[in-house]
């Protein structure tokens, strides 16, 4: 694991639900880092994404990032945002820096209030243990039904800097980003107006392609720091900064997926020949959200009825003969019929396949990462907090 | 169970998928009925949904109605279109009416072509067999993953005419109805075009009012027939044949999701205040359909917080504040904040109860039913086919 220069990690274990494990976690830039963000859409934002959004239109500059994972902050109204600028502020009094410069995030059961005083008591021990390697715990802090801790880092071919990513997420993926957290951290130095230009884009085509169940949470984050302590990188070499930083954010969501509650299988949904990206995205949506398609491929059942029921249950006007469809390279579907299904049964006995929906309605094309409906799925959601 | 003068039933099994049980059924009408029936919006029709929407095209009367279980003749070309020609072409000289005047149904397994020959083999059986006693019979020859046969009559107050619902669907319910089947059959005597103005209506207030998991079938089919063996109705007795006919329709759809696959409980969301009856209708689905809503239903966990990200998702600018939920009549969150969940949790331990959400949006209000999300749906579906 790569961990760019200049930052330091730490987590400790208060006990806000989960016991013998950190939930609280620290992320600090020894140099003010510039900065940019990503939200949810959702109506209900959490605490601390209103503290985020705000603290997007007034600062370009943060020096640490506080997580918390067992309690969301959400829906806890006027309360939770005094309660996360309370911890804010007294973490900043430690840090020596101002409450502006630190980015909340907070994930976990809605509609309770963080125990403040409980997790200001662990401030100094959270401080004090500091220290550049301890990246894996922190993304051990941020898990709730999370099965593994999830870190990606690249360097930036041509330059001294990296890219850590730090995630979680397992369930409430989708479409923009559910109760998911990724922290990116670089050490290369670019002005907070590009960041903020690039990672909408960056998300657009890695968190946002991924789906778990379909609902979207309160507290989706994504925060991103550079912190040039590699220098700042030359314009020519930004295009190379995104490419990279775009390939750990689909790590990041590769891992998600692959940890999504119950998960046995990872399905990329691939739509080609449509006729708008917008169009090609929906379809690959309604197939890769469709219980009755997930079910199947937890069954590793090929039931191409199903997949051809969800593409056209959106009435864009597809026809039965213009669709092929393929599991990996093995046709399934040819002109609206299907063939003969032993070969691809067997492609779906892998743990990770794609199916591939060829239209002739265009050129434009999608894909999105989606995962089984199992058992354990429905395991984990009728008892998470019961 | 009334059954509407001039009606005949009859069932037989053929063995299409299914054993032991019938699987073919035919409804015939002694004397000509005129009447109406709804489809599936899914792009791809099944043959006997494209042959009904031609018929409805051509033909104000009717005599029959032919349907199967175990093969839905759906993505099955041209050539599923001649199968279907063929059965009703057979079955039509030996009742001696015209093919025209037969509606087909199919439903089960996408895909596959049905045993024309096998089929045929049974018509005279099937026709000799025709009596006014087996309805029941036939609602069970529409079964697939459906636990009970789905019969429902009622009187039309004020006249000797009655009306009588079969229906069987139990997953891929909703949104405008789908591996849905229903037939209703009335003595009253209206014109074609009266029940094709009404029946729409009908519709969209019961059978496209629930929903199991969201997806919409390729074989969805609603036929309404009146054969007026009880009288022509006259005009001012019109509204009153919708509301008997539309209370049938609903209990059938009731009906329906308390047989969802898997299904242990019957969960009706209705949403109040919303801005429009579109916006009230798009919050009651985005929860109705929630995964991880009807997974917290089946655990009897009040977990409003899911429902607050449901409907949250939509971005439709609800403010948390303006948010009251109740389970039956126990508040669970008031002004978008959660309150003690004892007695919330005990109403969610019935087999059925109402999720009423009160917006300050405006005055619309939508109600959809829905069921919870276990294990065995799970079970079912992944497991259908194979």
């Amino acid at each position: 694991m790569l961990v760019p220069e200049g930052y330091l990690f730490s987590a400790v274990e208060v006990g806000i639900k989960y016991r013998k494990r950190p939930d609280l976690g620290l992320i600090y830039s020894e140099s003010p880092a510039t900065w940019a963000g990503v939200f949810t859409r959702n109506d209900f934002k959490a605490a601390p994404v209103l503290i985020g959004k705000e603290r997007l239109r007034t600062r370009e500059t943060a020096r640490a990032i506080l997580v918390n994972s067992g309690c969301a902050n959400a829906c806890t109204g006027r309360e939770g945002l005094v309660d996360a600028e309370r911890l804010l502020s007294s973490l900043a009094e430690i840090l020596g820096v101002s409450p502006g410069e630190i980015l909340p995030a907070s994930t976990g059961v809605i509609g309770t209030r963080l125990p403040v005083e409980r997790m200001k008591a662990h401030f100094e021990a959270l401080v004090s243990g500091l220290s550049p390697d301890k990246a894996p715990l922190v993304a051990r802090a941020m898990m709730t039904t999370d099965t593994f801790p999830k870190v990606v880092s690249r360097s930036i071919p041509g330059t001294k800097a990296s890219i850590l990513g730090l995630a979680k997420g397992a369930g409430m993926i989708a479409p923009n980003m559910a109760t998911m957290l990724a922290f990116v951290l670089t050490d290369a130095g670019l002005p907070a107006t590009e960041l903020r230009r690039g990672l909408p884009e960056a998300v657009a085509v890695s968190f946002n392609r991924i789906t778990v169940d379909g609902d979207t949470s309160t507290n989706d984050t994504v925060y991103l720091l550079a912190n040039s302590r590699a220098g700042e990188l030359p314009q020519e070499s930004w295009p190379l900064f995104w490419e990279t930083l775009t390939e750990v954010c689909r790590e990041l969501a590769y891992l998600i997926v692959k940890d999504g509650e119950g998960a046995t299988k990872i399905v990329r949904i691939r739509v080609e020949g449509a006729e708008s990206p917008e169009a090609a995205e929906r379809l690959a949506r309604a197939v890769a959200d469709s219980p009755l398609v997930k079910t199947a491929f937890f069954g590793e059942d090929p039931n191409w009825g199903r997949i051809l029921v969800a593409l056209g249950k959106l009435g864009l006007g597809l026809e039965p003969e213009g669709v092929e469809v393929f599991i990996n390279e093995v046709p399934l579907v040819s002109r609206g019929r299907g063939l003969p299904e032993e070969a691809a049964h067997r492609e779906m006995t892998r743990p990770e396949f794609t199916v591939r929906i060829k239209l002739s309605q265009g050129s434009a094309s999608a894909e999105i990462m989606t995962c089984d409906l199992s058992y354990e799925y429905v395991k984990i959601n009728a008892e998470y907090r019961t």
